[in-house]
């Protein structure tokens, strides 16, 4: 299998099928996963996504709506449909889901929906708004598969089956005491394999990670990832079971955080969604080149500053933007490996100081090797060895610079609670653009045309 | 639970513990997970390493082997352990994780290492050895749980039990014919909720997600994320049953894809390691800063082109690194922004089209704004409305360009199989420095100095 892609010839059977009789319009649905039909729905018009959730089984219709990305917005499909099938479709959801989409409402549409259901799943969907959705008690599914201390084999696999009924997929059995505190957890293998009379006292494993509901959830997904774990238990400061987190949602964390790594370290805002509209793009895109703006202003008043040592050598207004675009493309490249390596994992400090270090040094080999290059150049094109000098000296100046700012700017901002993507290109490459117009310009005033200048 | 960070009391306490004797060792690195001693075993040197592993329960330390990154050489570390202490780490190792570590030797030690297994160990790792690592080959392990189409509940279960001995975890159950061809899906929760004389037909699950072992791990890692995947099975070109691969592989394979997408669109060589020295880095990074510099010349060539414009009005060698500059940040917006887009989806001509236009929008929105920022400075601070009017239209018109090149360079790529990474920010800023220097100064050629100009 590859995996799918929405083409033509799909688009085009669902919609002839959307105008045919609703038997037909079933049959076509049914070869399609409820995954593939969310994404489908990312092409069709309003109406003919509520029909098709309408005519689809329950269990369907609620998949396809939890399998709707956020920025498609099932809420909207939601509340537009039916309030007896809509609470159908609510109830069949797990809570986590159900608490995300229904959170894309207004308040007085989430109160809607919300009065239409049972009042235990209204109230549990209640709960889980307050987290925050950034944390592990916003990624939570507060339905877990608990048995206690004390149970033998036989009534705790009786448990595990009674509970499973409302669930699809479970991977871990909680075991908790008489105050739902988690002692421990098992495997459904464990108790399985266990003699017809063994407690799950001797079964249980206490040695198991788990999260509070406030911690970060990029912190959770790093947990997943060091220890290779398929769901994480969420406890409140007691112990308390609160919920279980599974690997699916942490896949989707971790494909934010890299987007949002990805997008900050270029000077776009985290908001911007991927697919969102050019009004949403120039919101989150103009503030940063605004600043951007400033910083040219600055980088430019170097030049000004210099005036006449541009005015008696005309070529440096060439080859000085070589030097600042050189600097500036060398400090992407540190700034990138920093900013990723500090997602990925926490440096200590000698770890910091050796990869400043280490940045150093390839700005100068870099920097040194780019020199010789434009060296020659100006020995045999410009026939100007001096020039040739002063290029050779900025060009390894700045890419110094470059690799000591590209790589202590997000180590400091991290350091100082500041998340390090914020270092973007557009604040470092301010350092290597002034450093770009003042190495090439002093060296030359200085070098070059020290007898002229006053 | 916090995510583990390395601080320097544990390593401290981890080198006081190696000072001291076995017993006291063994205590101390009982309070630590195999990921954990994984994570120590980074800031510690081979022998200490060896130490350790050789103290530790053979369970305990494979896990620790598997859980090291690839590029702290964990192959290393085995081929360095007494040829015994080696085997039973090996044997107790998934054989997916054994071809990993073992593909890093060189031919002789691997052949050293598969000397002294069992037969069968020695030929599915060698088997494994020949899919290429970055396919799903590469990623599954062939170990699975299976049961037989015409089994009943009973005959299921004690297979299921047996089977599972040797595996540490598993979420589903494969069900083959007798030739081996995988004929659908299970979970063991399916069979355990069976009645009692159920038959495994009745049950099985037709309707699953596969893949073939030759498919890229990025694809696969798309399927994951695309069907909310705990594990898939794969299969070869008659559907017999190859192997599996979990989530876990996956979230690792995500990572990777992720920091190779950042490094590359910041003209970082894909085989860069994060944590590599200085001569790796070099090595990754210094062509494509030639490449740059070539690039460099060539907007460079521009400017030496309009010579007497710059002599004429020297105040715009400033103005043009300004223009030139934001240019290129408003690419690297758009750049990481379809980059990104592409690597999780894959877009329809339709969606592709849009993109562009939307890029072509959002660049004359913000070209026009800050053109109106610097034209209001020119005609303030430098008291020229013409100037100002010369870098209102250089400004849209570059804003413009990078939006066009940021978005349909990495796209067109993409149509032709090219990696869009490659479409690095170092490419595209080759035309917004051209554009840059281009557009000002063509500009200010002809509307401030047209009556000069010959």
């Amino acid at each position: 299998m590859q995996s799918f892609e929405i083409d033509k010839t799909d688009l085009l059977r669902i919609k002839t099928a959307l105008e045919g009789d609703d038997a037909e319009l079933q049959k076509v649905l049914k070869e399609y996963h409820p995954s593939e039909i969310a994404m489908l729905f990312e092409k069709l018009p309003q109406e003919a996504k509520e029909k098709i959730i309408n005519i689809l089984p329950t269990d369907i219709a609620s998949e396809v709506i939890s399998e709707m990305d956020e920025e498609h917005r099932p809420g909207e499909l939601l509340i537009n449909l039916h309030p007896d099938k809509r609470s159908e479709i609510v109830e069949e959801l797990d809570y986590d889901d159900a608490t995300d989409i229904i959170s894309q409402l207004d308040e007085h549409e989430q109160k809607e929906i919300l009065e239409d259901l049972d009042q235990e799943d209204a109230d549990s969907i209640r709960a889980l708004m307050n987290y925050d959705e950034d944390t592990a008690g916003g990624l939570m599914n507060p339905q877990v598969i608990c048995v206690k201390m004390g149970m033998d084999k036989k009534q705790a696999l009786d448990e595990i089956i009674r509970q499973s009924e409302e669930m699809e997929e479970f991977y871990t059995v909680y075991v908790i005491d008489d105050a739902h505190i988690l002692k421990g957890i098992l495997s459904l293998k464990d108790v399985i394999k266990a003699r017809i009379n063994a407690k799950i006292n001797e079964l249980v494993n206490n040695d198991f990670v788990y999260v509070k509901a406030e911690l970060d959830q990029e912190e959770v997904a790093k947990l997943f990832s060091q220890y290779n774990l398929t769901t994480i238990p969420v406890v409140d400061d007691n112990m308390k079971l609160l919920g279980r987190i599974t690997v699916d949602d942490i896949i989707d964390v971790m494909e934010q955080e890299s987007t949002e790594d990805m997008l900050k370290i270029s000077g776009v805002s985290e908001d911007e969604e991927l697919s969102g509209n050019w009004k949403e793009a120039v919101k989150s895109r103009l503030p940063w080149l605004i600043i951007n703006l400033g910083t040219a202003y600055l980088a430019a008043s170097i030049i000004r500053h210099f005036d006449s040592t541009v005015a008696q050598l005309p070529i440096l207004a060439a080859y000085m933007t070589i030097i600042a675009g050189m600097g500036g493309n060398a400090a992407t490249q540190a700034l990138a490996v920093t900013v990723r390596r500090i997602s990925l994992t926490d440096l200590t400090d000698s770890q910091a100081y050796n990869a400043v270090l280490k940045e150093f040094l390839v700005g100068l080999l870099n920097g040194a090797a780019n020199g010789i290059v434009v060296f020659f150049i100006a020995l045999f094109y410009d026939g100007n060895p001096m020039l040739g000098l002063v290029l050779f000296l900025a060009m390894t100046g700045n890419l110094i610079v470059a690799g000591l700012t590209g790589s202590s700017i997000p180590l400091v901002l991290k350091r100082i609670g500041i998340d390090p993507a914020v270092a973007s290109s557009i604040i470092i490459t301010t350092f290597t653009d002034c450093a770009g117009f003042l190495l090439p310009l002093w060296f030359a005033t200085h070098l070059l045309l020290h007898t002229h200048v006053k």
